[in-house]
């Protein structure tokens, strides 16, 4: 068994869900492990990690409809709006969703169900470059 | 250190949450690895996993209570309804609670605390197969 | 490779956010990993974990108010209330949350973000002896 470490950089140009089962399986290839799992983890506090629907894109949109609609961005009982009204949503939704996502490697492929895909959700409204940890182990 | 890797499926008959624990120790067991880490990995994005109180049933009809209030069935809102009322409503369940969960393994076993147990949540309304990817890694 | 595992045992004084990136690293240091996984698990079902920003103790009370509001203590319409108001709610809080968190390990330390931290939540209102497995994989 062997541990293979690296990091990908994605910019998200605004709030919204982005593929990266693409760039997470190419990852995975020149990691050359075949059995085992990869775990994907995201250094932010208002960006996250969803595994949902990669077939019909109105389910993101539903997901993106439920959110505003529990976690009200700009609520004023919150404490905590320094960088703005998608501040303290952001913080929210990512408590809501997931930090790290750990997928399991069969052939040296994500061993995900035909209709899953990796999304990488950003929740602040603007630009931002996100930083993300991909960890692999196996043989 | 190994890696042991195996697919398990159940057949739910409906909305509702079953435990699975006991077939997770026995997945365990065949495996022969005594400390580690056991990765359970759900395949799809209208069931999940989660882990709650074995004891008193009763917290599981308050989570499906719950779930049902905040996430409701068929929102007009939606624009995924493709499959029925139950068709959004489970990417969005499948959303908040977990595709896997990780758990320690300890002398061959899964180190859950006492009131633990681990459930496929079924969240779709027919009778559906589950697929789970099981990875177990360590000595 | 190598696997390590060990207990820690926290005593919360009362519902709230307890910050164990510390101790967390301390552990690490112990194992002698550099490279691997730190999975840090919940031995509880009304108690979990979060990572959140680590800088401005309003995000933490913000969470804290987004949960209050959501999860309602004591809600007469929930079956489970055998430990008093904030029993079932604490089970519902775990749920939203989480029971594990892992993390990428990276020079023989967390490599979390800048802003973020992890955070042991107790959901009870009472003081509670809080169980954690930390199990450490890689080289």
């Amino acid at each position: 068994m062997k541990t293979y470490q690296t990091n990908l950089t994605f910019r998200n140009p605004e709030r919204g869900t982005y593929n990266i089962t693409p760039s997470l399986n190419q990852t995975l290839q020149k990691s050359g492990i075949k059995t085992g799992l990869c775990h994907v983890f995201c250094q932010h506090t208002s960006a996250s990690l969803i595994i949902t629907e990669n077939a019909d894109p109105t389910v993101r949109d539903d997901i993106e409809f439920w959110l505003r609609k529990h976690v009200v961005d700009g609520d004023p009982n919150y404490k905590h709006h320094y960088e703005g009204k998608d501040d303290m949503s952001g913080h929210l939704r990512t408590l809501l969703t997931e930090t790290s996502h750990t997928i399991p490697v069969t052939n040296g492929r994500l061993n995900l169900g035909t209709w899953q895909g990796l999304y990488l959700y950003e929740h602040r409204m603007g630009t931002f470059n996100r930083h993300l940890v991909v960890t692999v182990q196996g043989e």
